[in-house]
């Protein structure tokens, strides 16, 4: 499963690989063998079947600041373009891994993230006042619009386990699932796709160098220094899934750097696409950048205002990308 | 409704107050205003008649790293304890302005947060595979325990008006709604009790040192200098509410420093009460420290098995002292 590892030790002093340093910087937590496991047999079930299979990263990372956390550093993301991005691609004929962060925006459900549940449900042949309590609960269609409709595709893909959801809160489980997860998809070859939508963080503090306790605000203003986060698209690119299309995103705040560091990141870890957005507009505008091609998907004010989504877009430009590259390595 | 508010000006460059930092390195967000006047409309009529009304804060803030926003410093808080407090508040006959953390633990709701809306709900007379859609949806008592029991305690406070829930996310939002709210409450004297169990940021970036894009991480490792936050205890209690019944809250994860932390804040801020807590023990332990008592909550085993929550001891506890402190301001 490690395809063309390279042999540099992992972790050496003078220049650790990203490998090396996920190894020897964040302790594995205690979640990732089982997850690893259950990647791996839903990887090979789906590929047997003949059926291509795309990890879903969705959500931001949490970087603790303090040992026993109180305090951490997160990244803005509700988790909304993971979650809709994986239901096009069931919709597309794809099993799905979706590592997400825990609580953000899930497939299906999203639709009602904003819901108090409560709020959702009434008792049946409640007139004024109500009583008992003995009576029987149900959906309440006007604060759950279609939801007989949208419980019927989620339990579908849930019966058929085409959907394998798996959840991370901090930076260090989403490293190491994330490895898991490579792994475990390396092994259908080119028929894996790896769509990289979560916010990761670029920064976080060492174990080492992390007080204990919480910070007492007494002792005056705080001064932070946050180390650079190894980057996992390198060695998941060259050592852990070679043969996979791997799909990342960039999300910048500055159109004008947007485009530059996209061709970079291609340049240097040598996937097959950025997709590339603008906060600000990013659900009606992307461009999906690869080494040879730069695509625009937009949105008219039209449909944006009939709620057609980008990932529909986004999901319909990358399936078909992932057929040629699997025609491609025959 | 200022009352023995000081003479010195705020935001005077030589030392400010904390009132004038918060006038000055916190612009007031939006939505202020107009829940300043639910507040006070929502304390007048409890008020007028003859209801306590108490002002919980749950959740923590949101501490923005860049103007436009993609990082940003959090505390952590699921929002439980103050959720469940609201509740035994509402039990023991008071209204309750429930400010808190978008998306954290909410009254009643918070039983099934764990829950995933379309999982606890089913297509009535579904069998093996269904289908249609057409059916209806009800809920799923196995995933829901007691639903029917909730939803009518829920609707019942929500029917009487005896919840006005009001949302923040960045610090700078908590930090004026609470001024608003303090300033609402002031307007019943003694009856309005103001429990603070929100988790609030020590520390922050002034905007005019914030930079406006996204951090490159290509920049380099990262130094984050937060500067302290003014501490609204001290206003609240002097100027804003100078008559209501006020109980802040200490979490450390160092037990040693706790009592020690909680008698420093009654002296600095000469309020009613600090519950003291550590993050390890905190479901089952709390000490309530007053300038002349300190006493021990404790939940034994057996009542953790029953579920009993501390809470109901919190508030039990604090419910009759402000009894007291009401009688004695006659």
């Amino acid at each position: 499963a490690t395809g063309q590892r390279s042999m540099a030790s992992p972790g050496s002093p003078s220049s650790p690989t990203p490998e090396g340093r996920l190894a020897v910087e964040f302790a594995v937590p205690a979640q990732v063998e089982a997850a690893g496991r259950q990647m791996a047999a839903f990887a090979q079930r789906h590929g047997s079947a003949g059926r291509r299979v795309v990890l879903v990263t969705s959500g931001g990372t949490k970087v603790p600041l303090e040992s026993r956390t109180v305090r951490f550093l997160d990244n803005f993301s509700s988790g909304r373009r993971g979650a809709s991005s994986a239901e096009y691609f069931l919709d597309s004929g794809y099993a799905v891994v979706f590592l997400h962060r825990h609580r953000s925006l899930y497939p299906y459900s999203r639709r009602y993230a904003g819901v108090n549940l409560l709020d959702a449900l009434r008792v049946e042949g409640e007139g004024e006042g109500g009583g008992g309590g003995s009576g029987r609960v149900v959906a309440d269609h006007r604060v759950l619009p279609d939801v007989a409709g949208v419980l019927q595709r989620y339990q579908a893909v849930k019966e058929a386990g085409l959907l394998l959801p798996v959840e991370f809160s901090t930076l260090s489980e989403y490293l190491h699932l994330l490895k898991a997860a490579a792994q475990a998809l390396s092994t259908i070859g080119s028929k894996a796709m790896f769509y990289l939508a979560a916010a990761v963080s670029d920064f976080y503090i060492p174990a080492s160098e992390m007080p204990e306790h919480k910070i007492q605000s007494s002792d005056g203003p705080l001064q932070i220094s946050m180390k650079m986060v190894p980057k996992m698209l390198s060695p998941l690119v060259k050592d852990w899934a070679p043969s996979a299309f791997v799909i990342s995103f960039k999300l910048e705040t500055d159109p004008s750097i947007l485009l530059v560091r996209a061709r970079r990141a291609l340049e240097t870890y040598r996937h097959q696409a950025v997709v590339a957005n603008v906060l600000d507009t990013r659900r009606g505008y992307v461009v999906v950048v690869t080494p040879d091609s730069q695509t625009e998907l937009v949105l008219s004010e039209e449909e944006a205002r009939m709620e057609v989504e980008i990932e529909e877009r986004i999901v319909s430009n990358l399936t078909s990308a992932h057929s040629s590259f699997i025609a491609q390595q025959g």
